[in-house]
């Protein structure tokens, strides 16, 4: 298989000489020095993304990514696919638990149908970008053309460049896709790469058998072929979801914009940008240690510390929601705290 | 001693039946069972906090209470005790790390004179309710009269009364005092009870020389009395913004509010309150695990798993007001998500 050109945009590194004024900005704050531990790091980290000694994160976009896995043929997941259409009609109407948050956190809500299989057609609101109506079997055969992951990732980068157009200072990731644990465990197998067990855990809630029905149904499907090539990765098992994500993180990498990582699936979904560009790593923010099997090997994998480790995964970037009021203080922080001098010199 | 006649605020027990029906309705969420974590667990506690089936937590104070040690003569900070006036001002102008977090997270700032002996007379926003300015050197001599604990319990519970009757929906407990991780290293030790050497940390920074000279002062002022009684140990070694913060907790919990406890010293306050009141257990919220020594100790005594883990130890409350945007989802969560019933039936 060749993969298609892909444009992949171009992401800059970050500049050195800024990371050392960043870190005396901060230590000269009127506190002790490191007292406000990893949030100086973030801050720090965030000057960096922005390009700047004045990080700003006000505006925030949390953009979920909903879409079908033909492996949920073979009842990978504890849930029906079609629960992901009704899920996306929840966010739309914005009575999920992620409407919810991003409510209670100040944070817009964009609904994208990545790759839904079930009837969304016409809900106003929904952004509609998919490059098929849910990927195929990936047990049986190739979850996606070439042609359709380029067309994902495309779709992806669009979302993102069209939130930051409208002013998101940062955006969050997250999902919906009845079926993407199955699909994330065999993109980590195959991406980072770790043994296809290691990437299995309980999903959205398996019991032992469900979980033995998962594990066999992801070893038929990792069995099919050997591809480690990212791209051939992709489209050996999809998920156009995931491959969105990747495509938006990339992209807002590409504009400078912090990129807030949800639980495992969003993981995933950074691993995967990672592999396309090695430099979109420092954009990422990790929010959360997600309760599914599998996370924690990836984050440490990645050399990601999320900031949260509140047991949950549910998905929806609800993790990643609740990292955004830390992103803000730390952006604050570097701009807003009287340094000690000014303290006490009795300029205050 | 004895104690004079202290009035301490009623606080009734939460209703068992309650906890069970709301329980019920987090699961019937249109979410898996579980999958918003510890979210789920606190969504519970503010309902039971607040005698609801619909908590609410939207409008949220944090209260700073200053004071100085007289321990801090035998030089048991890394800062001179008139660091407390200073930031008493910075804290009044908007531009403390606590200011700047309030405004990231939408929270009010009441600051409080609760004992500081410096020069911060006539500053314009100041709450002036102190029993006296700063406490005896407990190193030497008993810090606080019977009379001056009373009246820095009383003061607490009027400043806590007064913001809840301004609407807020909880409190945070926020503190500023050079000293005071050394105050409340006794009172842990004397109230928890631990080996002192267990309770004493380096506070806003000290190096191994000026943390030996730390330990000996506490040693010292250990041994001056053998006082295991609350309202004694607290006469002992004070501190007056400590016992403030206790009280400011007693009377939030009688009045049916949350108390979001923010690192090691609003902890040893959190202490101090349940001692006097074991009911008040129950309306605490811990923030966060502080970096100071003793820190992890105290709360796998108190039975207290924190919301976060970010390194933090700068005190003023920083930490309390991290986990504030958590205790807003949680109350939403169990209002306004969607039940899986509605979501499956096609209601919505």
């Amino acid at each position: 298989m060749s993969a298609p050109v892909i444009a992949l945009p171009k992401i800059a590194a970050s500049d050195s000489a800024l990371a050392e004024r960043l870190r005396r900005k901060v230590d000269e704050l009127a506190k002790p020095p490191g007292s406000l531990g990893r949030l100086e790091d973030l801050a720090v980290q965030l000057g960096l993304i922005q390009d700047t000694e004045a990080p700003r994160i006000e505006a925030v976009t949390l953009l979920v990514f909903a879409a079908d896995h033909g492996l949920n043929e073979d009842v990978v997941s504890a849930y029906p696919s079609a629960v992901t259409a009704a899920m996306v009609r929840t966010l739309l109407a914005g009575r999920a638990s992620a409407n919810v948050l991003a409510r209670a956190v100040g944070v817009a809500v964009v609904v994208i149908d990545a790759g839904v299989a079930g009837d969304v057609g016409g809900l106003p609101g929904l952004v509609v970008t998919k490059a098929r109506a849910g990927t195929r079997n990936a047990a049986r055969e190739r979850a996606l053309t070439p042609a359709e992951v380029a067309a994902a990732l495309s779709n992806g980068r669009a979302v993102a460049a069209d939130a930051i157009a409208a002013g998101a200072d940062a955006i969050v990731l997250g999902e919906m896709g009845i079926g993407n644990t199955a699909a994330s465990a065999l993109l980590m197998h195959r991406l980072l790469p770790a043994p296809l067990e290691a990437c299995i855990g309980a999903g959205a809630g398996h019991d032992p058998a469900g979980l033995a029905r998962k594990s066999a149904v992801l070893a038929r499907a990792a069995s099919r072929s050997h591809a480690t090539e990212p791209f051939e990765v992709l489209a050996e098992f999809g998920g156009l979801e995931i491959i969105a994500m990747a495509g938006a993180a990339l992209e807002a990498a590409s504009r400078r914009r912090p990129v807030v990582v949800d639980g495992f699936i969003a993981s995933v979904a950074a691993l995967v940008a990672v592999r396309l560009a090695p430099a979109a790593r420092e954009f990422l923010v990790f929010a959360h240690r997600s309760a599914e099997s599998g996370h924690a090997l990836l984050l440490d994998r990645l050399g990601a510390e999320p900031l949260l480790d509140l047991g949950l995964r549910l998905g929806e970037g609800t993790g990643g929601l609740l990292a955004v009021p830390l992103l803000r203080a730390a952006a604050r922080l570097v701009t807003e705290v009287a340094t000690l001098d000014e303290v006490l010199s009795g300029a205050i």
